[in-house]
């Protein structure tokens, strides 16, 4: 399998990506291949001592940085890491593109690159995060792809998260429901009412509407979100989770007796950290992408980016976007239009 | 002053609200008003064995529950708390109303009961939520009253919450963000875009958006929200922050000497879980009507029961509703119209 890695994407490239895919390729036999300004990454390989023969260097003259508009960095930027990459992966060179870069830049290149699975109005990201106290993790889709939805993109991510976690998780009937601000049928907006009624009358298994404050706590499998509140969700937890584990840090550093405590503590206190880590839970798929590309976060460390790529191999092996594409031809799920309606 | 309290609303209602009514009523000299079913809350206040003289009970013969239309409901049931609550406050009869029962039906019976403050469109849900590791709070609105928002819904939120922080902190300029899904200007949906021009446009402290994971560090005094992702990001927060809490208890009883640790840091603990306790906060009044109205969590217990009241002293005494009313009119900021479009 080759692994393929955007060398300047995040505000670590390419120093962190570099020893992150150093960390993976010694641990792996699949070839991690890094795209990016060829002389800085060789000469980070370099500092980093590597001597192995599984990663290799791509050069790519271009950067997209997330000051500039996506769809006009990816229509002028043709040498750009992303745009190149998307490329790969459409040839075959690539059996997967990760990139920490502007997320609105990989779904422009992406759209434009690889294209959509056909029947799929809208690709989303979809980010595994943990179930506090229970090993295990809930499905959230859209993270941000999509700020303006309409009801027959909820309708659709809830159908993609589904065969998701079928494929990936092996579940037989994913527990789907909708993010919303109330639990009862009639709860929400205009887009998150209509939404309902097509996920309600789709065949996956929609169990309806979950509130924010129920979603950690791991009562379903799979939350389908429009984007924007997606992604509110999403990084308020993430930064929630942060600021909490920071003051548990200094309360337990803030004096001789918590010292000793902390001590005492320590192994039980790392298993707690690990179960807010999201760095833990490695790259979230686009989903509905002809082709497998995992966003990482742009403040991806090493760890972040080495655990992406062990999680990107099982990604690549259960051929989501095969097993998407495959059940919407059979079920007609989408392609039938029966739930969804034709763009206005 | 007399403080007027729903004893029907909320899950544990009579019997937490009562219990938190006599609470603070053998804290203050001011009046307690009980309003609901007369003889369950004197058999309620007989079994509490209240004997003081600053608790009074008004008869309401009806109550809106959860599960019917607020509007509907609101229009229909002529004796119930709620609507007889809104009557009380616009007739002097009491000078502040709390209640832990349906929003839907508070905003309904705000509006019909007692009216918008002129020029305003929308009332708004606020609430203060702590900043982690530091003794201060951050405002929040709209935090569930207005899921279908336009720009300049979130504008004059922008200029509600500005004044309210203004008055009751006493702080000089507040700091005013936008929650949205990214920190630059162009980010977010088309209702965030528009409603990022006109706060930049007024003449608060707007200080552009704030991405959820930045909103509970404290890096500003008033995040402004449409009313769906406002909720799902409260909610969220409380969700997590509570599961966080609920792990760390199970962590520090999970053994002999995770109990000693446990033991050596009560103190520090107890602080902190006061740090992420929204009972700690009252009630979150609805800014935008002609009266003082708080909603408190229909799940609150005689605490948060009793701190509301407490509260919502301080919040009558400094004249909120009174000051944006003042404020209003005085700078022209929205009676003018400036940035603000009319209604379709």
């Amino acid at each position: 399998m080759r692994i393929l890695i955007d060398g300047m994407g995040g505000d670590h490239a390419p120093q962190e990506i570099v020893k992150g895919a150093i960390q993976a390729a010694r641990e792996i036999d699949d070839t991690v291949v890094i795209i990016g300004a060829e002389d800085l990454i060789k000469a980070e390989l370099d500092v980093q001592k590597w001597n192995g023969s599984n990663i290799e260097v791509v050069n790519a003259t271009e950067v997209i940085t997330n000051n500039e508009s996506p769809a006009m960095a990816v229509r002028k930027k043709k040498d750009s890491t992303i745009n190149r990459g998307m490329k790969m992966v459409k040839e075959g060179e690539a059996d997967v593109f990760i990139s920490g870069g502007s997320t609105g830049a990989l779904l422009a290149a992406g759209l434009l690159g690889l294209g959509r699975i056909k029947g799929i109005k809208r690709p989303a990201i979809a980010a595994f995060f943990p179930q506090i106290g229970k090993d295990d993790t809930t499905l959230l889709l859209d993270c941000g792809a999509n700020v303006d939805c309409r009801p027959e993109f909820l309708y659709q991510f809830g159908v993609m998260g589904s065969i998701f976690v079928q494929n990936v998780k092996g579940k037989e009937s994913p527990d789907v429901r909708l993010l919303n601000v109330g639990a009862e049928s009639e709860k929400g907006d205009e887009l998150h009412k209509e939404a309902y009624e097509q996920l309600a009358n789709s065949s996956i298994n929609f169990q309806g509407n979950i509130e924010g404050r129920e979603v950690v706590s791991g009562v379903c499998d799979v939350v389908v979100a429009d984007g924007f509140s997606g992604n509110i969700f999403l990084k308020s937890s993430e930064g929630l989770a942060l600021s909490i584990m920071g003051r548990l840090k200094e309360v337990l550093m803030g004096g001789t007796i918590s010292k000793i405590a902390a001590l005492l503590l320590a192994k039980q206190l790392k298993g707690m950290k690990k179960d807010f880590d999201y760095s833990e839970e490695g790259g979230a798929p686009i989903l509905g992408l002809k082709g497998p590309v995992l966003k990482i976060h742009g403040s991806s460390k090493a760890y972040a980016v080495y655990n992406a790529i062990l999680k990107a191999r099982d990604y690549v092996e259960s051929d989501v976007t095969g097993q998407i594409e495959k059940a919407i031809a059979e079920s007609d799920e989408i392609s039938s239009g029966e739930a969804v309606k034709t763009e206005a």
